[in-house]
């Protein structure tokens, strides 16, 4: 017991650390003035090493390694924290402090040059900070003692439980499955995209119909606030504290819309997390996986359907009574499903998303397993967009250079955005077999979805495994058909029908 | 050398602590959700803890006081350092660390319970607290070795280098010189106030106008940014990130603009500190009483003045058209400097606050010379505001209890507050001899006044102490009769006009 009072102790502490360094960053990433980051990040740099020495301190190895050998005489919540505090230390305990350090410095100027890269579709100038990250990320691997698969302990250590071989099984159903229906579709589509999608709307009056999404959801403003910024994102703490973002597009009145929706999926998640669990490590979504599974879930399997635009499309009217004049609402339901080939992932549509997905898994794998040449990527690259969507890339921004993942040293991430629209959709099955759906939603009662999701995941935090989780929620193990039953199902129905 | 680098080392340490304090403090007071707070209060304990360690610790006295004694062999920056830093250090060192952990912990519920006083004007609730604060401040005085003169310790904490006599000098000119005056102007001024100050202004347009003026006094936005909050206030970390707040009240536009200005004073000061001391504790206003007369400088003696809004009032028309279109620049002249007797400091015109400071000055020395029965202290504030501004409060939240710094443990800080408005009339006296200050207003050229107060003040940051850089610049010692002779002139003018 003077182990886990040593443990909790030190935990407590550093919680006290990731907190300012939280707030620092939120404040950062919203409205810190420009010229105020360069002496700040120097200063992090010295928190973030307290942290550190605390978080690989002899002390508190002792606690956790000498925890786990005695977890089986701890409680159910104790033990867990120490299996994922476990978890936590092994990652970076065998790397040297310097290697850390070194490494740090590395993902932050390479994230630098990346930008620039991207402003000036260069790919040979990220080139290789691309090859140092990679060399780096294979080196840590050895260190912690996986030489072989180190793919699979990326993509284990984005989603537990999760390995190549399970996700190849996913991207099978995905390429032989889906691909061959979203060709149909596309084939099928009507040309012309409705003018009402790309009008001008407001900021002031997008930030108003937002807020009216946020009551709509039951987002507890006592515990959270919607804030701007260049990339929306969820933020949090801890339950009390759960924060969003959007950004307004004035000719895109959906992305400030369905990113509220998105973060809103995150952001309930947070704030539906027991209270209790506030002063352990289990106070967070257990999962990128399930995470992005409540996200999809709220913004396509609800704020994507037609019975919620029936209950709210009215509303929508009242507001942008110019832009909506003349639209109805199987019109508007079409509009914010509309489908078609694109560059790039953040703005791709539900149903050809998985396929931006799909094209950096198998670039990733090639990258962990065949060492490719790096000087082939962007060929490879466009080579799979022609293969799965049809279209080619004309410049590095619009292909291998578009997304900031890699700079920042993460490989084995993207994978588990298609794994949570994945999750989501077999929760959706579920769902529909438990609760009136639909009615439930033409009810206007999202607060009796909220309650089921909240029992049946976002309470438990961090104490279920992803793949548990998933399991006792469905009865089933995590089957991709879902998934693909769900897009054709909706899709068909939209562009399909004869 | 060695020792010099150890407190480098600490400092930079501290300071990083500092930054992320301060960042999370700005968050409480801007923007974080109510429920967050709890749950921070007890993380940032942890922070700050770990903070008081490391600024107590042993290495750091061996550090300061080791370089305290050989400081002359030191260059005058480094010397400078270190006075500051054993200055800080002196002030806590001595303190059991259990009693500092204790009067947070009182502070912290003073606070509240001031709040809840204040709300139901209940003075007796708050009584016993503020008891063991004056006891709490006496006993940590003691510690430091200053049984005697404890008010006189206090006095200097806030404003070093003051004491009661040179106070005691000073508010008698207050007393004997001003007081007088300010009843006259109170018999003569017109009864009715003009009927635009209180008009209706919506805060979308009163922030705009707000900006306007960020514009007009050259505030950097890439170093800082403007925000709401309930009270105004000016944060800052460093020179390269200095924010400000203001409020927005619907019915009193002009609390918006003059709390903008004075903040902007107050930011200005920290923008314009040579960015080189930000690596040092000396990046900082030098004192409450020089930094509280920059921003009573601009807001008064710039921001109230004639001169500035035949420049500006024109672009105020063009804003509120409906509110200002019968009111003459004269008209407006006046409103901005209608005088009268009120209960409340904050919201006091510049003729009467210093008698609003008077009272509390009296009363604070009172309570640490005289042992004052605490019973008594509505009554003594009630007969006081009788004697020096004719009208008496007639419940305690319009008197004893209107401020929250006794509440927060702050004795000897109210009267830095009338010291700034005194040195920014002496500054004012010296700055028409060596510029067209008026000229320079009238040509929208705050910015030649902005390099000349940053030239001879805020460049230097905390290098120079207050009294000593106040005799650099006027070539005088602080000297209160230039305060009472710029508010004859400026209040005669307008109201004893014949």
């Amino acid at each position: 017991m003077e182990l886990f009072k040593t443990f909790k102790e030190i935990q407590k502490k550093q919680k006290a650390y990731q907190l300012v360094l939280n707030i620092a960053s939120w404040d950062s990433n919203t409205e810190a003035p420009k010229n105020a980051i360069p002496y700040r990040a120097e200063m992090l740099s010295i928190i973030s090493g307290e942290s550190f020495s605390l978080a690989t301190s002899k002390a508190y190895q002792e606690a956790v390694y000498g925890l786990f050998k005695e977890k089986d005489q701890l409680n159910e919540q104790s033990r867990k924290e120490i299996e994922r505090a476990k978890r936590g230390l092994d990652k970076i305990v065998k790397i040297p402090k310097d290697e850390y350090v070194e490494y740090a410095k590395l993902v932050n100027m390479s994230q630098r040059v990346w930008e620039d890269a991207k402003e000036n579709d260069d790919f040979e100038s990220f080139k290789p900070y691309l090859n140092k990250i990679i060399e780096a990320q294979k080196r840590m691997i050895r260190y912690r003692g996986h030489e072989e698969n180190a793919y699979n302990v990326l993509l284990d250590d984005f989603e537990e439980g999760m390995s190549k071989e399970l996700y190849d099984a996913f991207f099978d159903v995905i390429k032989t499955d889906l691909v061959p229906f979203v060709k149909e579709v596309l084939a099928k589509k009507p040309n012309e995209k409705p003018a009402f999608i790309t009008d001008l709307y407001e900021e002031a009056d997008q930030k108003r119909f937002v807020e009216y999404l946020m009551d709509v959801f039951n987002y507890d403003l006592d515990r959270g606030l919607l804030k701007k910024s260049v990339h929306p994102f969820t933020w949090n703490t801890h339950s009390q504290d759960v924060r969003f973002t959007v950004r307004y597009l004035k000719n895109f009145v959906f992305s400030s819309i369905f990113a509220a929706i998105h973060e809103l999926g995150h952001a309930l998640y947070e704030q539906q997390i027991d209270e209790d669990l506030d002063t352990t490590n289990l106070n967070t979504g257990t999962s990128m996986g399930i995470h992005e599974s409540q996200s999809r879930f709220y913004e396509n399997v609800i704020g994507r359907s037609y019975p919620f635009w029936e209950v709210h499309y009215d509303k929508m009217k009242t507001m942008f009574p110019k832009q909506l004049e003349n639209v109805s609402l199987d019109d508007f339901y079409k509009g914010i499903n509309w489908v078609e080939e694109s560059f790039i992932r953040v703005e791709a549509d539900e149903l050809t998303y998985p396929l931006h997905i799909l094209i950096r898994y198998e670039i990733e794998r090639m990258i962990f397993e065949d060492n490719i040449d790096l000087e082939t990527l962007p060929e490879v690259w466009n080579n799979k967009m022609k293969a799965y969507l049809n279209i080619e890339p004309q410049k590095a921004s619009d292909g291998i250079l578009q997304d900031v993942h890699w700079s920042a040293g993460m490989f084995g991430y993207f994978p588990t955005y298609a794994l949570g629209s994945a999750y989501a959709a077999q929760i959706y099955y579920t769902i529909i077999e438990e609760l009136d759906f639909e009615k439930l939603i033409k009810e206007n009662n999202i607060a009796a979805i909220n309650n089921w999701l909240k029992a049946k995941i976002h309470h438990f935090g961090a104490l279920k495994k992803p793949r548990e989780l998933l399991k006792e929620i469905t009865n089933e193990d995590f089957n991709p058909n879902y998934y693909v039953r769900y897009l054709k199902e909706k899709y068909a129905a939209i562009y399909l029908k004869e």
